[in-house]
C-alpha cells in the first residue's frame, strides 16, 4: 500500500499548495522505480509549470534527484574542488581553457560535461574530436583521474542522477521543460553529484542563449545560486551575452583548435580569440577566489595569467590528453571551406546566433537526433562582430566541413542570419553583471 | 510520420493557445488509438485544466468522442427522441418517473445511464436492484426496445464514445477531471451518441452536487446547452437543490419503491415523496414541451400529469420492465433498519449530503471501487428536511440493510450529518432557475 494517493498529491499542486518533502520524495522515488506511471508524472509536471515549486521544494527535488545515484566521494582528497556551469551557447568553449588553468593552480577540477543540447554545443562532442578521447570514464577513473592530474572531463554516466535521466526524458516530450525549479533541480543534482566545493556559474542571455533577457537569467543565476547555499557550497555565477557566437569558432575541432591557440599564447590580436581568452580568465578567476587562490577576484585573475602566460595551464591540458587517451597532434581540418560574403557595405545589427546553432547541426557539427553522427571538422569561423563596419564581398563568415555540397546549401541560410543596414549599432558588453553570494 | 509533434501541441496549449479542430482531432485520435502515449495527453490534460479550450475547440472535443464509436441511429424512427441528464446528487431517482411519463406521451426516450460516481447514485445500480432487469442490452436491442416500447434505459456499452472512456480514466488518476470544457465534452458526447433530438438537463449544485454553488451550476449548464446548440439540438435546463437529499430514499431498492410509490399514486401527503413527484414532472415537462407535446410548458405539465394521474406512465414501467427482463414484483427488502435519533431539540440546520451519499458507499448501497459488490437493499430513509422542527428522540433518517453491524458502525456518522440548533433556518426552493435557449 503507497503511503500517498498520487492524483492527491497532483490536486495539492494543481491547486498551488507546497508539498511537502515526504510527499515530493514519495512521487520521484516512485517514479524513478517505475512503480508511478509516466502519465501521473507528466501531470504533475504540468501542474509544476503552471504553479511552481517553492525554494524548500526545489532544495528537496534536487536532494531527491542527487541521491538517485551515485555522488562522488573526494573526502580522501585534499584540495578545494570546483567546477563551472553554463547554460550553453554557441562557440562556448570556455571550459576547455579555464579547467586546465584552474587545475594548473593546484585546486581540483571534476568535470562532468554534457552534450549539445538544441542548438548550443556540449563540451563532451567538443572533447571527442580529439581522436582517442575518452569521455566514458567509470566514477572511480575519474575520481582517481582528478586524484592524479587534478582534473577529469567526462560524460554523464548511468551512475549520476538517473531520476533526472527519466525526469528529463519525460519533461522533454511533454512541454514541462521551461519551469525555472525544474531546470535548477536538474542542473544542481548533476553538479552537486560530482562532489563539489564550488561552482561558478556561466549564465547566458539573448538570442543564441535559452534565457532570452538579462532578468530572465538573473532570475536563472539566483535561483542555482540558492540551491548551491543550501547545500554549502560556494558560488557565484556571471551574466553573460549570448547575443552572437562566443569568439571566432564555432563546431567541435574547430572550438579545441581556437583553446589551443590561447593557451599556446597564439591568439595575437585577434580580438575574437581574445574574447574567449578574457572570459574564460574571469571564469578561472572566479574558480580560484571561491578556492582561495587569490585575496581578491584580481589577485586570483592574475593567478590565472600568470599559469596561462607561462604554459603550465598548456601543459595540464596535454596531460589530461594523455591520461584520457586523446591525441591532440592529430586533431581533424576540415576538407572544405565556404565564405559567406557580404551583400552589402554597412553596419552588422545582429546575429542570429540560435539560427546559427541550428544550422551547425545542419552541417553536422551537432546531432538533431541522438542517431546522428557527428562531423568533427565541421562548423563556422566568424570574421566580425556586431557593431563592425563591413564592405560589400568582404567575408562575414566561413563555413567549414568534410561535404561541400553542404556547403553550399547552408551558406545562403547563414548569409541570412547575419542583417547589415546603414546605421550604426552600439556593440554590448559580454559580461552583463557579476554575482556572489 | 504523424502530422503534428505531440510536445507542439501541449506547448501550445500550455502558452494558452487555441488548437485547430484537425490538431485537436489529432490528439484524440491518436490518444485512442493507443499510439500518443499517456504521459502526453495527461500533461496536455493539465495544460487544458489551466487554460481552458474554448467553444470551437470544445465543441471539436464532443465531436472527437462522439465519433470514436457508435451514434445510434433513430432516423427510420419517427417521434421526437429525449432524454434528461442529470448531474447527479444523492436520492436523485427522477429517471425512473420521468421517463415513463414522457414515453407514454408518445415521445421516445432512449435513455443511456451511468453507475454512481463518487457520493452519488447512479440510475443503472437503481435497475439492476430489481430482479433480472437487464440494463447490457446491445446498441441494436436498444434501438429496437426503443422503437418497440418507447423507451429503453441501459448503461455505456463499449461501442459508445470509447475516446471518452480512456480519456476519463486517465483523467481520474490524473487530478485532471474539474475542468467545465472536459466534463461537457464527456457528458455531451455520451449523450448526443444516444441518437437524440432533445435533451434536458437538471444541474444540481448543494452540498450533495458536485457544483457546490448556483454560479457554478449555472456556467456547467450553459456550456452544455452551448455543444448541444452547436448540434442543433433542442435544450432545456433546470437548475435544482442538492444541499439535502432528494425525496424520502437514497438506496437502490427503497428509491425504485418510492418511484413505484409516485406512478401508483401511492405518495399520499408525504412532502418528501412529493418532492420527488414535483420535480419529475416539471423534468418531464421541459422534455414533453422540447417534443412539442403542449403549446406552453403549463400544457406540458398538465400532459404529464395526465399520464401519471391515469397509470399510463405506471404502466409504460412496468412494460420497460418485462421488456428488460426485470421482476419488479420481486424487488428486495432490507432485513434490517436502524434510526437515527435527534439529540436535541431544535431545527435541523444542514444536512452533509455529500457525506452521506459516501457513507451509503460505507453500506454499500454504492461502490467505492470497481471491484464492490451492491446490497440493493441499503441505504437511507429521511424523516426530516432542513428548517424543520424537530423533537430529541424523534427518527432523522432510518438506516437501511441486510448486515446490523455495519448499520451500528455507520450509525454514529450519519447523526453527525444533521445538526439541530435551537435557531431557525430558512428552507431554500428546491427549484432555482429556468434556463432555456
Amino acid at each position: 500500500m503507497a503511503r500517498y494517493l498520487p492524483a492527491e498529491l497532483i490536486k495539492k499542486k494543481r491547486e498551488g499548495g507546497a508539498l511537502t518533502a515526504d510527499e515530493l520524495r514519495f512521487l520521484v522515488e516512485e517514479f524513478t522505480a517505475t512503480r508511478l506511471p509516466d502519465y501521473q508524472m507528466s501531470a504533475f509536471l504540468m501542474a509544476v509549470y503552471f504553479r511552481g515549486l517553492d525554494e524548500n521544494e526545489t532544495l528537496e527535488l534536487t536532494e531527491c534527484m542527487l541521491h538517485s545515484g551515485h555522488v562522488v566521494d573526494f573526502s580522501d582528497l585534499s584540495g578545494f574542488k570546483v567546477d563551472k556551469h553554463s547554460t550553453g551557447g554557441v562557440g562556448d568553449k570556455t571550459s576547455l581553457i579555464l579547467g586546465p588553468i584552474v587545475a594548473a593552480c593546484g585546486l581540483r577540477v571534476p568535470m562532468i560535461s554534457g552534450r549539445g543540447l538544441g542548438h548550443t554545443g556540449g563540451t563532451l562532442d567538443k572533447l571527442e574530436s580529439i581522436p582517442g578521447f575518452n569521455t566514458q570514464l567509470s566514477l572511480e577513473q575519474f575520481r582517481q583521474t582528478v586524484k592524479k592530474h587534478g582534473i577529469a572531463l567526462i560524460g554523464q554516466t548511468q551512475e549520476i542522477c538517473p531520476a533526472d535521466k527519466r525526469l528529463y526524458a519525460l519533461r522533454d516530450v511533454t512541454a514541462t521543460v521551461e519551469n525555472l525549479s525544474l531546470i535548477c533541480a536538474s542542473i544542481m543534482s548533476k553538479k552537486l553529484a560530482e562532489g563539489i566545493d564550488g561552482l561558478v556559474l556561466d549564465v547566458k542571455f539573448g538570442s543564441g542563449a535559452f534565457m532570452k533577457s538579462t532578468s530572465e537569467a538573473e532570475e536563472l543565476a539566483r535561483a542555482l545560486m540558492a540551491i548551491a547555499k543550501g547545500y554549502g557550497k560556494k558560488v557565484s555565477a556571471l551574466i553573460t551575452n549570448m547575443d552572437q557566437p562566443l569568439g571566432r569558432y564555432a563546431g567541435n575541432a574547430l572550438e579545441v583548435q581556437e583553446c589551443l591557440e590561447i593557451l599556446r599564447n597564439e591568439h595575437g590580436n585577434d580580438r575574437l580569440r581574445n574574447e574567449t581568452r578574457e572570459l574564460s580568465l574571469q571564469l578561472a578567476a572566479q574558480m580560484l577566489f571561491l578556492g582561495g587562490v587569490g585575496q581578491t577576484l584580481t589577485d586570483s585573475k592574475a593567478e590565472a595569467l600568470k599559469v596561462l602566460q607561462n604554459g603550465q595551464a598548456l601543459a595540464k591540458f596535454e596531460e589530461l590528453c594523455v591520461a584520457q587517451s586523446g591525441r591532440l597532434q592529430e586533431l581533424p581540418k576540415a576538407k572544405h571551406q565556404l565564405p559567406v560574403l557580404a551583400s552589402q557595405s554597412g553596419v552588422v545589427q545582429s546575429m542570429a546566433t540560435e539560427t546559427i546553432g541550428y544550422l551547425g547541426l545542419r552541417l553536422r557539427a551537432g546531432r538533431a537526433t541522438v542517431a546522428d553522427v557527428i562531423e568533427p571538422t565541421a562548423g563556422f569561423e566568424f570574421h566580425c562582430k556586431i557593431g563592425d563596419r563591413v564592405e560589400k564581398g568582404q567575408p562575414l563568415i566561413t563555413l567549414y566541413g568534410s561535404d561541400s555540397e553542404l556547403l553550399q546549401e547552408v551558406q545562403p541560410l547563414v548569409a541570412k542570419c547575419v542583417p547589415i543596414l546603414e546605421h550604426v549599432r552600439q556593440a554590448e558588453p559580454l559580461i552583463w553583471k557579476e554575482l556572489t553570494l
